[in-house]
């Protein structure tokens, strides 16, 4: 039998120590988890972020992985902590809508609300259910506990509803949702929504100020300072400037409009 | 035999290419180590801050664990460099007082002075014992060896003293220890030092201008926007703002104190 | 048999889910490697700094670990993907320079173009061939594949040439490289350059407007607060601030020069 793999998302920050304190409680529990760190450098608090970021990620696992997230504003309130099962991956998370992406890409095949507490840290604080609630319960899953275990199932989960990119008669609106590490902005605009457009001529895509014409195939379509549109390696329409930094030039921010015309 | 755990704490910041050297010496010596990264981004040589850390967190790990601690402004002088078994843990550090918390916590059971050159690299620099001496010896500690060849004992270890928090009659008196990702400032007064002022409604905390009626459970005990005083998930009173930055609100620093009256 | 290493050097990031992404497709298709993070913090498309990273930390490494480096601001276009065998270690990178330095200390004894399709994902995309092409082939290879099976073998890679530190007659001149997280400032002259002149009363390091006369064996050679000069862990002159950060302090950038004379 493989290895199980457990990864985490949080919005704890990079070299946070709670990070730390939940991969020893894990390790306590199974030294022979292998852990993945997914992100710990989702925005505090961004729900959204952090439902994107387990949407271009986890289907890249291997079958069975856990994959806890924690970007968790309402730890201590009654907000329930949910286990779900969607296509061959397993979620623990707050049951905010950080499931919303993965869950909209498959329904999901089995959903659980943890309740039973044989399965948590003994003591259990009310801000920190990461460490104390989803660390055990991921721990005691990879050693081959039954999630039915874990609490009742229920039928729903919350999914949250952001404006998205949508296709009007003859115009695409969309909106950057992120920027990578070179300044590349990602928007919600799906190689599915642009369908031929992506090799049309007469196809322009507006940003600020910014008009492009035309979607290239690969960073190098244009010259060095260049800004041009194309399909990043997770499906969505980016905007880069070739050897350079879009998110900069652009002065764009999270939210801003990116509208395609033909 | 499960895995052995050796954990990494440093202040060479996150990404640092020396982290990655440590790994590699030890991944040599033992390839069946599991690796996992407390923090490397301590601030450069802050001994107080790795003492922090390492109380914070390594008591959350499994038993046996080697935890390796590299917080060394005195590496090249004549500071020595000690294994010490603490609890159920193993921890290898410069003798400079990162390992006073712990220490405190519970006092060591064997303190041995790191001598041995078989155990360190063939070559060991001027500058960098956390490779050349303490990543090694961690390597065969995790492969079974018996921390007496390591060395002589000792029966002491360096303690710090830093200003700590202390209750007075009618108060008590702490300061600002650091702050997490969230911007929540973390104090040195602990849960124990509170008693019965957790549930107090007389209680008030004071810290820069402002001033706090009353320790909430959680951070969702008031409404978004206000300052809250809490016990946090390391039995630390915390300053946080409901969905907000502390730290940026207050405009505290590291040693910023914080006041207990009632 | 040792459970399998690779490493990942990359410009994507400390936390970015591209990094993830290429840890999921590894794992996928063999869960028992040990995964370990060089750096992702490589300045984005900087190759030079990517070639002395691997250099630097590459052969502390276990014997046969595979080493996959993604500095790759030529995806997309024509370059080559190489898998090389250099000393007991093998890489995976694109044909751009990265391995100059590393090839330099030892010549590959093995070197092979990526071509055959079998060993990468289904689907490639035209913009991140670390998750398609590298981190498939870099798990076949962990699990036994023989290098021959990845494509046809080639004679040359191709190395850059930087400006790089040079002897005179009556003196070295190099520049800064890198600085690492305490400001020390790495230069390119090595401790070969200097011979000698390391223990001699009558060098000087010329540095802006700074002149310091010797170099010292530790950071504790001088008094707090003065600007020293040593040979670093890895074998290069560094300058550094007892107790301090010579970054700030120096207004140095890299490629400031550092001038050797005695």
């Amino acid at each position: 039998m493989p290895r199980p793999v457990i990864t985490l998302t949080t919005d704890f920050g990079e070299g946070s120590s709670y990070v730390a304190q939940m991969k020893g409680v894990i390790l306590t529990l199974n030294p022979e988890a292998t852990l993945v760190d997914i992100t710990h450098k989702v925005p505090p608090q961004d729900i959204r972020h952090g439902a994107q970021v387990l949407d271009d990620v986890t289907r890249r696992f291997p079958s069975d992985t856990i994959h806890v997230a924690v970007v968790d504003p309402g730890v201590g309130t009654e907000r329930r902590i949910l286990y779900a099962r969607i296509g061959t991956q397993n979620y623990i998370a707050p049951d905010n809508g950080l499931l919303t992406l993965v869950a909209h890409r498959a329904p999901p095949s089995q959903t659980i609300v943890l309740t039973k507490r044989d399965y948590w840290l003994a003591e259990v604080s009310s801000t920190f259910h990461g460490r104390d609630i989803m660390a055990p319960v991921a721990a005691y899953l990879s050693l081959g506990l039954n999630p039915v275990s874990l609490g009742p199932p229920v039928e729903d989960l919350l999914k949250k509803t952001w404006p998205e990119a949508h296709v009007e008669d003859n115009r695409i609106e969309g909106s950057v949702v992120s920027f990578d590490s070179f300044g590349n902005l990602i928007t919600d605009i799906t190689i599915k929504m642009l369908g031929d457009l992506v090799t049309s001529d007469s196809v322009v895509v507006h940003c600020g100020e910014q008009q492009i014409r035309g979607i290239v195939h690969t960073y190098h379509g244009r010259k060095p300072g260049s800004l041009v549109a194309l399909v990043g390696s997770t499906g969505l329409l980016e905007l880069a400037i070739v050897n350079g930094n879009a998110a900069k030039t652009t002065q764009t921010e999270v939210g801003s409009p990116v509208i395609i015309t033909w």
